[in-house]
């Protein structure tokens, strides 16, 4: 057994008895392979996404915001679908055994992991620049998943939360701005901590007719819905849920353009405004905002007797 | 949308439409999630394998022995287990936008994916050093699975196809020695395609107490059933299947500790010897060769007069 394998061994340890799934799982980490069963009535929802150090966090995020973010782009893929998380696998390639890092790191893996009861099932550890890759996978009620394609003319669309702040605070981290102070904490934590929306599947399996999670940017994202769906749509940039910081300073482009809020953007029939009225009087802290609607072509963005092309909208470049 | 957003839109549509599963998927690439349907009386089977070039292969390998060998180490993860594959997921880190290297790199997976009736149904692609990070997917018969903690004394270990071609053949890559030309085609073709032995599975799940893939090297790999069933091992030096270099230059090494084989160790209770014989009339492409068997303790290799203790040998670590 050389040094680096033991070190190897010692990162797993790191992992063991990460979160616990609300599904069985029959033999978790320690096998070539996992298993799980199958619950019935339901299908499979999976995703991956990595994430790299200066690409997709900036270098200075702590070990504790990294695992956390990790988990949460993941999961919000699968809140996007209606589908309840249930296991993840997690390949991390670090550039050197750092006991302290590690530690910070998996405390807090464990923490989101429990928060969601999901669990790690397996994973894979390999030396090399610092990027840590999640599998996930979610269970949704058999055809209830909700995709990209099904938006109709009329429909409303809405986001949860707000919208902008996450690029605000990176703009704010890369010193391009300066934000007010009571705006800092906020926008930074939506930046490192982003909440994905499990709480709207049921929400969404029943009333929604598309939806999509903001990870690229409104305008960019939405048009993956348009043209999957072959429709249009209309904005009111003055609906835009936004800070004041931006609608004071017409900083809209923050919630058109930049990335990383993880909120949703979802399509929903006009005949379920009352469901909306109801979820928003019961969740407060989800809030669902009306921004526009599904039309037939085109992709505008009306702001009182202004309208702009959203089709030569630039789009949201992850910080490279 | 930018320069680099185009790119990375060019390089999904390299990997669209790659295999075919067996099992059915109900919505594949291009959504958040892939969505699966989940056959009755199964179970899940779920593995994760990132290759960084320069660690896992060198960094001369084509772009088709390493998408092959991508999907095969996963492949043989899930072979180990008894279970057939179904789908996969690809998150693949690149330097640059290379169409060249990525036409070879997706022609080659997907000709992989459609031998083995696997579908990718979804990824993730980043700019950074090369890395491919696959997660993939099996089903096995309900409780079937082939774990490592099963085995128990008196069972016979056995191997699938000859040990240490791969290590052979890294080793001539990397002019540590000199193969014979006979050995070198061989050899390196062991290395760069290994064959993960799915066609086991049913042998597998039918009479092993416990299997892994070798791709750490025999004695590490076998050490990790041992200490899983508690139990210990006799293996006999001279009953390896090695090929004649090997075994005129004494080289076990290569066998014992040298990685990258993805040959599967298999324990099979000594009552089965008649199945282990049948399997091997009716499969000399995938020969079971019986190297020792399981005691109660220890961990030793016996070469006529002389033993050695395997729980001193150094294990074999991937070129750093």
């Amino acid at each position: 057994m050389t040094a680096a394998q033991n070190e190897f061994l010692l990162i797993e340890r790191f992992f063991s008895g990460t979160g616990k799934s609300r599904f069985p799982v029959m033999l978790s980490q320690g096998d070539d392979a996992a298993i799980v069963d199958l619950p019935v009535g339901k299908q499979l929802v999976m995703s991956v996404d990595t994430l790299i150090s200066g690409v997709h966090f900036p270098e200075q995020t702590s070990a504790a915001d990294i695992a956390y973010k990790s988990l949460a782009v993941n999961l919000s893929d699968l809140a996007a679908m209606g589908a309840t998380p249930a296991w993840f696998l997690l390949s991390i390639t670090l550039p050197k055994f750092d006991e302290a890092w590690l530690s910070e790191f998996s405390a807090s893996l464990k923490a989101t992991s429990n928060q969601h009861q999901i669990e790690l099932i397996g994973g894979d550890t390999c030396r090399g620049p610092l990027s840590i890759t999640i599998q996930i996978t979610g269970l949704v009620e058999r055809n209830k998943y909700v995709g990209r394609s099904g938006a109709n003319v009329g429909d409303l669309i809405l986001v949860t939360g707000k919208l902008g702040n996450a690029a605000l605070g990176l703009a704010h981290l890369q010193q391009r701005l300066r934000l007010p102070a009571d705006l800092i904490q906020l926008c930074v934590a939506a930046l490192n901590r982003p909440s994905p929306r499990l709480e709207l599947a049921d929400f969404l399996t029943s009333y929604a007719s598309a939806a999509i999670d903001l990870s690229d940017g409104l305008v960019g994202d939405l048009r993956h819905i348009l043209d999957q769906s072959h429709k249009g749509a209309l904005l009111r940039r003055d609906d835009l849920p936004v800070n004041d910081w931006i609608r004071s300073q017409q900083g809209y482009d923050f919630a058109l353009t930049g990335g990383d809020d993880f909120e949703l953007c979802l399509t929903v029939p006009a005949k379920y405004k009352g469901a909306i009225d109801h979820w928003n009087q019961q969740n407060p802290h989800c809030k669902l905002t009306d921004i526009g609607e599904i039309t037939g072509s085109g992709y505008q963005l009306v702001n009182k007797n202004k309208t702009v092309d959203l089709n030569h909208w630039q789009g949201y470049q992850h910080f490279e």
